[in-house]
């Protein structure tokens, strides 16, 4: 069979959808990786803090995961999605059973809606709405949820919504956390709104959020924040759903990225990180009185991805079965912090943001946080942007990435960021 | 590592949602497959005539597919799914435009975003709207394109449109070819309301159709029909989108299921069959003058499934580069033809429905539909029913398959429709 | 206090919107009226054939009706609106349920909820909805029924329709009978696309026609076609809403245009001539289970206009309290119905609209039809066109006029008709 | 002809909507009105604190209207409402250019939509959609702008919104000044919310607003809020619609009510009292650059009501061609103000809301308010409730009328206050 010459990127831009995204932040092609680190064709090698945007946590290749689903392809093992009952799903059901669910005392089902974290929650709202007879659900300002037509509603970014084509409706926006500067007390605004009888807002099906707003620039919501809206979601009959699509799995130092935060979810969607080996994969949580949907009332073809179930489980039964991971992703993180903090230390008024391992830097503005991406990609490091004005470097490596790699790739940032800051100065002088 | 004991299906009742589907009609637990068999685990084979819906048009586990896949896993091949540039992806675009583009003089832009068929049409339809600045879309009675809220406004079925739990908006219905009757030229009275200027109707942004409706009924339109909905796509502006998730891939004997039909869509939507090997894959191919989309305006994390990437290069290497398959596909959808008009020579109404290896029997009533299916699942035959009234008992077995299991499944359906037959003459009698 | 010379339009084109129409047709200042003629500020008269659009059934400034009006003015009659019970209204309720409502056996409601037609489609959808807890409205292709949002949705043409700026929902259009050419029968269509359950049309809460389409081209239901569809709505659980607001108050022959057609609407709107005297007045005639709105969930200002309760009183106790009325009209609907067909045999392929007093000429186009009314509007008659294309010449005069004027006003429209056609000849040889 | 008892209400039970309302809080049947008083069908009479809510700021049947309006009957004046030229008419625009207008150095253009609010409304939205190209418009918390679908949807109040029976769609609500408690700077956060790329809020085609929210609790803009709002909508591409229905016609001592606020709204609806004497009238004022509907995008039958036309010129012509009337009028309102202040002493947390003549006091409860008007009505005063809650008790009296009824009927609502008052103080005990 043919063999592509695979450093030759003229295929991309002859046939690819100019829709196309990250490989021009990125512009090699690349062909292996295993751990926190990437290979491109030409041989070069790149520390890896994106992490297939946090749905590699554990990393690329994982050998006991890559292991586990070589055997289960060579014994020809089921690979279609229909939701037939298969042995892979089976075993990843009871693991997610014996070491997510029971331990944190949820009673939750599990539904499979499509592998990705945007069917995931097109089938939350959905079921939302049914389970209440409402239509309006309550998103917050910088909420980005993906970009099918429901989904896309519920996403706060104006680029994204601007593909609609069509008027989104059926969301009502609020103010995340924040989102409207220190005086102003968003859950007791959304309490109010919704509260007052002629405000306009229609009693919600369901309020989404995010605990940490990835893509909307690692805002982090309080304990006490989500709480409230919490309360606020029961008190007013709305369902509360937690889009745990980039924050779960470990990212914030827990299972969940809410098991801290004292509140409990009705409907929980995951994706992202969910197999563990940057497979598609997505469920959705449901407690079970609201488990509502006929047979097939939510399908799709790839409902059950079993290759991933396959490396689910293992993620599952390696990483997640006592507290050790954990501690070791916490202790991580404070690392992550503490570079952080110096690091911002050399731009004026750079702020820190994020929680766990979904931690960054806003800079202040966009030009500023392409430019220090540029030059860490040069110099072997892959890391992204995020924000409403893309003007928060984000790091997102694996959060068992090897504490070596860790600081060499913090080392090149702060490089970065370091000849920023002087070549302002002297340009100031 | 824990093991579960696979053939235990209370963990499904425990944990899985209740809108899981298709393991209802074949309540076991089902281990590996290759070809066209499957194996339970408890021992037993069953003849696959459902192949994961169309989604492994080439059988299970495919040894060249499979032996691409672990050499890539083995060798740590990228992952996830990003739109990095990646080798994998690199030579499945090449072979793609190698073995189908180039052939067909087809220039489309293929666009990943995301790896299922919804995800497919709802970019089609986003797309559509902002190439016309238009929001109507016209999608015909029957028609299935998913269950995502904007997807779901052009499927037809009553039961998945309920779970919407929002009024669908932006799509306009038309009755597909014969739908009405014999009297109705339906390609006629969709002009008609089109260019009448009081008819209500806005000019929409495209017309979407299947050539073939899988969900629908297995209902097959005409060359002459499909050529007219094209010239009325031209006329009043709205661009094609042909949605070839289930029909495409060979199911109807070439590689699109409209190329022997004298059109050119301006969309296509792919998926389902495209990676070859059951893995979630989904493609848009789209005419370069309508890639319009801005970098990331549609996003996602699982865009480009790398895995999936390399199944599917080894499938158009192995089964497209020349004729051969295509003939011998064909020849197997003539054995199929004849054979089903035997067995449906049993039933007093039955009609052949479909076109290709994507045929089956309008038994004319759910009930019976189901007691055949059920009846071949006891005898080791997997096959499955569509239509408005699941009244169409449908083959949708790998178009590669060999023809002895070929003619044992069918003997199977042939036996479970005399068996029907004869207990309906008695209790006649 | 000042006068202004009413002969000048200046004004007019200085101040007035641009959305101004029938002033452009009609370019002269008017100043009075009196039974079917109108006399412009020059003292020239003009015979009405348009009679403000069919709200003055019985011609301008009717004797009784001025007397009342001019009596409660001067006894400080109650002007305002609000729906407090008033004498005014209570004798015009009166009069209604003895006149109108007891001796067809009607035990419909009367909902007063604001003074326009599109007021009372509003109202009429919106109950309609709340009633049946369904979001969809059938209508008709060229059905009119107001260009307030909710109206305009249920409104065919695309030119009202292209004012809203948003896309109008929760309506599905289905073709009115003989729309789609002789072959199609609509109502087959209509009751087959509502019966399958994958055609994706939702059930709907109401179907909602004008038994002669008024705007749409003078478009005259057959009674059984009307039977058919009240059928298909009683089957589907929809509400059955005629909007009698152009062909009601003896427009077509009897007070109600479906009287003689045997059915019996859910909800019917009125409007127009209900006042009798071209005064802003509309009401919603409900059956009593279907009343359900609450005191006050539907409201405005203008609800219950008293001077129009007046004049309404007076038309229902004049023209309606027995049969000879009806009579009248009826032989001048035969007399109208005759002349049209020496009229339209002038012009080759001239077909003959409508019915009652509500008939009219297809000429085959729009610049025929405005030829022609430019050309009667010089000789003196006031005559408009109507129809999706502007292609009919509509006869909407006082049902009660005079029968020398009437002929006279048929005189003018024949010859210059006859002019055209004598012109067309000359052109032609 | 017959006449009907007129203090008999069973007809209205008989046959009027359950939708009726303001019959039910003045259950008895009024024959006739004049000036500041209504007059029973037994006699009685009450003085007028609603004035049709506010429809009729110049008191009833006011001798020059009515001696105009006779004239013009008896002159067999045109009465039907198309939009032909008529000499009132253009004697309407005339003094509205010369008395409204010019004076005022507004180019406003005047389009007639139909004769309600609600018309006003919806052709302004549609306007300002088609004048943008976008569709979403803010409206505020607690604001009232109509019932039919469009305007329903930029109304606040949830029981209204109830009975649309269809989710409203197209407009995001925002916090009218000082509802979200003082801490709140609600310009600023409908700012924010514009301005932030992702907070998920379209750019409006217009923000509409009351600068004082009748029916919503007689809430009053600031100068300052009103021209921040006017720098938010010109700042962010949006028209600035005033919705000047019930705070029009010199309501709050001045034509309009944001003269003396700074602003110059780009669209203005008018209704209620601008015919001066009761009737249907509206008008939408539309700067020329906006001025874009072509012919009859917008229609209706009653767009311009010539009776209102005659009675309306003589209010302008009568009250408002020199300074007199508004000093009376501003007069008057200060005295409203020393008397509520008075009476509200008599409750604990009374607190007064409003400006001019449009003053009230909220009392706390809806039940309390609605115990004081009983009271008021038996004593022979007409007034009303509005606010979320119906917690306001609102004076909505003619504008002129004489002081010795105003200072009579504040004396009844006094003594109605002070009886409640006596008897909680009595229970306390």
């Amino acid at each position: 069979m043919t063999t592509v010459k695979t450093d030759d990127k003229t295929i991309f831009e002859r046939r690819e959808s100019a829709a196309r995204s990250y490989c021009r932040s990125f512009p090699i092609v690349f062909e292996s990786a295993s751990g926190a680190m990437m290979k491109g064709a030409d041989g070069r090698e790149y520390i890896d803090f994106l992490a297939g945007c946090s749905s590699l946590n554990y990393g690329h290749n994982d050998p006991d995961m890559k292991k586990a689903l070589v055997d289960y392809i060579t014994s020809d093992g089921v690979t279609h999605g229909l939701d037939m009952h298969t042995s892979a799903k089976a075993a990843f059901l009871e693991a997610f059973e014996r070491i997510v669910l029971e331990p944190r005392g949820m009673d939750h089902r599990m539904m499979f809606m499509g592998p990705t974290g945007a069917n995931a929650v097109e089938a939350a709202l959905k079921l939302a709405r049914k389970v209440t007879g409402r239509t309006n659900v309550v998103s917050f300002t910088n909420g980005f949820h993906g970009v099918t037509l429901g989904a896309l509603a519920a996403t706060g970014n104006g680029y994204h919504r601007g593909g609609a084509g069509l008027p989104l409706t059926g969301v009502t926006r609020m103010p995340f956390e924040g989102s409207m500067g220190k005086d102003i007390d968003t859950a007791d605004f959304l309490n109010r709104m919704l509260a007052e009888p002629s405000s306009g807002i229609e009693p919600p099906a369901a309020i989404i959020l995010e605990t940490v707003q990835g893509e909307g620039g690692l805002n982090a919501a309080s304990r006490e924040w989500l709480r409230r809206i919490e309360q606020i979601a029961r008190a007013h009959g709305a369902l509360l759903i937690v889009d745990d699509i980039q924050a779960g799995c470990g990212r914030t130092g827990s299972f969940f990225s809410f098991e801290e935060m004292g509140i409990t979810p009705d409907i929980i969607t995951m994706a992202k990180s969910l197999s563990g080996f940057g497979l598609p994969l997505a469920t959705l949580l449901v407690r079970p009185e609201y488990d509502i949907f006929g047979p097939a009332e939510h399908n799709g073809t790839f409902r059950g991805n079993n290759h991933a179930f396959v490396t689910a489980r293992v993620a599952l039964e390696k990483y997640w079965a006592d507290e050790g991971f954990q501690e070791s992703v916490r202790e991580r993180a404070g690392f992550l912090g503490t570079r952080l903090r110096e690091i911002a230390a050399h731009l004026p008024d750079a702020r820190l943001k994020g929680r766990g391992m979904m931690q960054g830097i806003d800079v202040g503005s966009g030009a500023l946080a392409s430019d220090i991406c540029s030059r860490c990609f040069k110099a072997g490091l892959i890391i992204e942007t995020s924000g409403a004005h893309d003007e928060v470097v984000k790091i997102l490596c694996p959060i068992n990435i090897d504490k070596g790699t860790f600081a060499r790739g913090l080392d090149i940032l702060e490089e970065a960021v370091g000849e920023i800051s002087r070549s302002a100065s002297i340009a100031a002088e």
